[in-house]
């Protein structure tokens, strides 16, 4: 199911300046008994990308009607937003009568075992890196063939999620999630101002840290060094929620009380899927 | 007039997943008297680029057989060839029966005026940087956020080209161009192997060189002081041919015989336009 400029169809204008250039933004939202879970927040950040990006932001009440619509009678599923800068022609300089693209499609619900929320996730390290670019960190946007490439490395072991790296070996984020670790009674995750993607789940688990650990949490420089020393390390995305970290490459690591507190703390406020 | 697959259609699926991630690669291409300029030098950069990302590239032959239909009986005209990884579900995973999609369109040829061929253009320095990823480096991809941000930085000179930089203050190449410096009678460019995308003028340029100069040209580091102290700079892409610098921001440029020299070999062997 998908509504395209709020009409049900699958196809679109080959000139689409999402396929030119990637030129737009996107969202990934948990729907839940008919509801799409934060979606105030989630088209907050959508108009926010939108205007860096200088596309006109679609109106969030028409992309909350659209929402309505496609979660109606869904007992799981996920939606995708897309907002791009419209139709253009062959060249980069955005054609100032555009009308953006709106995309609101529906998805099956990832089945994710049980497991990796219970017990957590083993993950790897990437070999791709994430190029820096302040412009263009924390939006959700639509290049996103660094996490192509990532995925797409050859994994032995299968794991669910790797780890991204900038050119100075700081770690940035997951391929689909942000990573927090928790350590001397204090949250830290990635500082990105030069690359990643500010999930709404990472701000959710930001604004929570205080009542669960009693201290601010902290942006900063964190390398995988941080991580495997740590009391504590997790994944967020508003698929998954939060998935512990129980093991990095070869290392293991303790799954601990903090990632289980914010699990129960985000699921009791309806931001999180009950499984 | 757009070739879909092979299909005169104008419309594609909205799960392409050029569109999700700006997952494929590009060519564009000057076509003068019915031919596509410089056709096998493309397709072997598409598919180049295909395989650095792994997408499986159409056969060479039918893109082809393709673009000789829609340059048939144009006598100007600008030949887009995109490949993509085809359509796919939501998530980063590439589909591994999922098939390339292949867009062959044609677009009017842009009237560019003759004196900035003749006479050289005044460019400008860009705010938007561009990030490095040795993964993508020289790859012409979808994902062009960053041009496209470049692009539509207000420019009160409304110049036709800006030089982007990367986050080192190295001059990597224009907008939407390659660039050459010409200094102690040896041509210079710079290297590609942390950003940038690798023109087919570029590399016809390095190939000619030692004949219009005598030396073997360097792909090195080069900064804007670089270019306003060297003899002579210009600018390369498959439409424009070459393009001499009169001008760097408030600097002026000495537009000089070594661009001309290159314009006229170039032209004469059918890899630029006449004009």
């Amino acid at each position: 199911m998908m509504l395209i400029n709020g009409h049900a169809q699958t196809n679109l204008p080959a000139s689409d300046r999402g396929l030119h250039f990637g030129d737009g933004v996107f969202e990934t939202i948990a729907v839940q008994a008919g509801r799409a879970l934060c979606l105030e927040r989630h088209l907050g950040r959508l108009v926010a990308g939108c205007a860096r990006l200088s596309i006109a932001a679609p109106e969030p009440g028409t992309l909350e009607e659209e929402c309505a619509r496609i979660c109606d009678g869904q007992e799981r599923a996920v939606v995708k937003l897309m907002v791009t800068r419209g139709s253009g022609g062959r060249g980069y300089a955005p054609d100032k009568d555009a009308l953006p693209t709106r995309i609101v499609a529906r998805y099956p619900w990832p089945q994710y075992p049980a497991t990796s929320r219970n017990e957590g996730v083993a993950v790897r390290i990437c070999e791709t890196r994430l190029g820096r670019n302040a412009r263009l960190a924390g939006i959700k946007h639509l290049n996103r063939l660094e996490q192509v490439l990532a995925r797409g490395e050859h994994d032995p072991g299968q794991r669910d999620e790797g780890l991204m790296l900038d050119d100075r070996d700081r770690v940035i984020e997951g391929i689909m999630s942000n990573v927090f670790i928790h350590r001397d009674g204090r949250l830290c995750t990635p500082d990105l101002s030069e690359c990643g993607v500010a999930g709404i789940m990472r701000d959710l688990v930001l604004e929570a840290s205080r009542e669960v650990t009693g201290q601010a949490p902290e942006c900063t420089q964190l390398d995988v060094a941080d991580l495997i020393t740590a009391d504590e390390c997790f994944l967020t995305n508003s698929l998954i929620g939060i998935w512990p970290i129980k093991a990095i490459e070869e290392k293991s690591l303790r799954v601990g009380p903090v990632a289980r507190a914010l699990q129960k703390l985000l699921t009791e406020r309806g931001a999180m899927t009950h499984d």
